[in-house]
């Protein structure tokens, strides 16, 4: 076979597990109907207007089998206020969904189930323009009608193909944990390229970061991302401003794969296996470094708040292991029941003594002061000269990694708000071989950590 | 007693032990007298005129008790070439020093005894400037001319004060071991400030780096150097050329310290006590570093060729173990019968792997290259994409300073000509408390090394 072929091949036997058949198709057609009649007659019992639309990839026929999300919105007039807005919105949600349960983005909106489908109604306002939103679900409608008029059947398959492609390489999903490729941002992309195959080319050969798109010329921001794509919606929003300068690395690296050689375990790789505490103490052994991890229970918050907190968090601990002379290798963070802060330092120990720099000897005021402070300080090596300088060796304050991070002054570093309350409340500190205890609950993402691939 | 009264009084007091009495006057002037009778005898043989002048010190009062150092210059025309020069010039010397042996700076000259003084006989050119020298030798007379009518008793009195201070503090020398105050720097800044006082108060004051002087206003090069004396005799030179910041930072510490509080003990310290091997342990282990130490024998040069070369070996040194990563707190050099490179580092080990960053994964061919050479190599870990970047950890070379010192690897570094021959023949490394063994042969540089002044 050629090389196009085998493309072909792969493509077309990922098609076939991805793909919905009709069955599938005319139960989702049914589900949709009879939300949307539970909503109707929901809204004619208000004293206001309202209209009810589907929305999202099960709406566009972008969704990928398997996935059975249904998104219903509920549009309301602009002039009602937002109180009337929630209060009218979750009539017709609880309506429409029984029993299912509010939860909170940035409006309140009613999540549950409905015939074996994930169902969200959510209320938003009907707006005439993008621009004119007063909160992210109002924007919804508008991506909708831009791709309903785009994508025919024949994209909207590529686009499920690139969809399960990005899944299998982990890049997908515009969550703040994943900070990959949202569902909106793969179909732009297939609409700019016009097929699943000329957009990994693309990306394998041609894509330089930052790698700019504005299909409707209408840009009136600068975006500092790797990746824009200006929402052709909203003229102020990066579609991809959420995707990070790894995911986009390895959306090249994985395209360069399978264009080289096409295979199907790319979009359905096996199931990582966990690492058991005596591989990840082999590891440690056999790397020589000093990993440390904070653990401690994970914050009641949802992932989009966890993530950016444990990350805040992470940056915080290692800048301040690097300051004081821990050279930081790598860092990761995991969470589930626990959080774990993770770094894998260099340096397990350091000396009793730290070099301190006085000022130039000819500073007479300020020189002066330096001397007399530790000249007669038992503890310090010095004052002695160095170039021009006076120079002492005083006591360090943590010669470990552990003794720093089982004190106070962990609470010092720039820590997100609620890892910062966990931590005031109680954490313990792993070092070196005792790591190996965090494959009870972390096991596949050590995995990740020790045997690395992009 | 006022500040003053106690400058004055120890003055006085320093002053009664370092300067001359009659009687060794005396014996000085004879011994020049004898010397310079057998000098003309042997000029009044050649076919060729010469005179013999009396230079340095000793020559213009400048000298203190215990110093007996007495140098005769048997100057030639200019006309005559080297090798008359230097045939003649030491036909002359040999007959004045008849048990002398003979050295080599850029001439020929005579060292040996008389009278119970040591005598430099030294052939050079009778020049009308000092810019028509041809060797360092010619410009010494020029020098003696220059203080012989500037420097009056008076004057001498106080160069011998600020000299024997210079002794006390460590700063006297200009010898490439010490790169101190030269005699003849000693003698121009004194007549600059008028008094040893003037001087320190100058010193402990006034001075902010680089500190210039032109008695002569005649510069005619530009000096980076902390302390800019232009020599009066040649507009090119700076007299204070192989002064250290350290030591000018010296002069300023101890000026302000005789100032705070005067007393004889700045000019006649206490001899240095020798550390043990044991004083050398226990150290270490307070300190918590881990010293290392490379040692050979010391290369068979003049003081002058070996200190460079030994510096510029340890710095070579020095900079590859920070490259490595086993940061250096500070260093040392010391020689005797052997000759050491000391490294007190503040890293004992790093782990098996190194971090070692690839290209962005966008660089096609540079990104593929790199992932395709550690993709299969079952000793690095990844490559795994961080940023925008492939990064491996792969294999690290040395674990330890110790482990590099021992290796070949040491002879990569830039050493000095006379250091690469003598480790290329034989050397040992010390480690950690291993050092102590160097108290043998360097107890008081490691007093000084472990009990650090300025």
């Amino acid at each position: 076979m050629t090389g196009e072929q085998e493309f072909e091949a792969v493509a077309a036997a990922v098609r076939e597990r991805i793909d919905l058949d009709e069955d599938e198709r005319e139960r989702m057609r049914e589900a949709v109907a009879g939300l949307r009649e539970r909503a109707e007659e929901a809204i004619a019992e208000l004293p206001v207007e309202a209209d009810v639309i589907q929305v999202g990839s099960t709406a566009r026929g972008t969704w990928i089998s398997g996935d059975r999300d249904i998104d219903l919105f509920v549009r309301f007039p602009p002039e009602l206020d937002r109180e009337e807005l929630e209060s009218y919105g979750l009539e017709v949600s609880h309506a429409v969904l029984p029993d299912g349960r509010e939860e909170f983005a940035e409006h309140p909106y009613v999540t549950g189930e409905y015939d074996g489908f994930d169902v969200d109604c959510v209320p938003c306002y009907r707006l005439d323009s993008a621009t004119d939103i007063q909160s992210a679900v109002d924007r919804t409608p508008f991506h909708t009608e831009y791709l309903d008029a785009r994508l025919d059947p024949d994209l909207a398959g590529e686009v499920r193909l690139f969809k399960q492609f990005l899944k299998g390489i982990g890049a997908y999903g515009s969550d703040l944990r994943t900070r990959g490729f949202s569902g909106y941002l793969t179909e732009l992309l297939v609409l700019e390229y016009g097929s699943f195959e000329a957009t990994v080319e693309a990306a394998a050969d041609d894509w330089h970061p930052p790698v700019r798109f504005d299909p409707e010329d209408h840009a009136t921001a600068e975006f500092d991302d790797p990746l824009v794509v200006v929402d052709p919606t909203d003229p102020e929003r990066n579609v991809a401003a959420v995707c990070s300068p790894e995911n986009v690395a390895r959306l090249q690296h994985y395209a360069r794969e399978l264009l080289a050689e096409p295979r199907e375990e790319l979009f359905f790789p096996d199931p990582q296996e966990a690492l058991s505490t005596a591989e990840v103490r082999d590891h440690v052994a056999s790397r020589g470094t000093t990993p440390v991890a904070v653990r401690f229970d994970a914050p009641d918050v949802v992932e989009d708040q966890l993530y950016p907190q444990l990350r805040k968090s992470l940056a915080g601990v290692r800048d301040e292991l690097d300051r004081r002379g821990f050279d930081p290798l790598r860092t990761a963070t995991f969470a589930d029941d626990s959080a774990v802060l993770f770094v894998e330092l260099e340096v397990a120990e350091r000396p009793a003594v730290e070099r301190h720099e006085g000022p130039p000897v000819h500073v007479r005021q300020h020189a002066t002061g330096f001397y007399e402070k530790y000249a007669d300080d038992p503890a310090a090596y010095g004052p002695f000269i160095d170039g021009d300088r006076y120079v002492v060796e005083r006591e360090r304050e943590f010669e470990t990694a552990a003794a720093f991070l089982e004190s106070d002054a962990i609470l010092d570093v720039a820590l997100g708000l609620r890892v910062e309350s966990a931590l005031e409340d109680d954490y313990d500190v792993l070092v070196g071989e005792e790591v190996g205890e965090l494959a009870d609950e972390f096991g596949e993402e050590l995995t990740d950590y020790f045997d690395p691939r992009p």
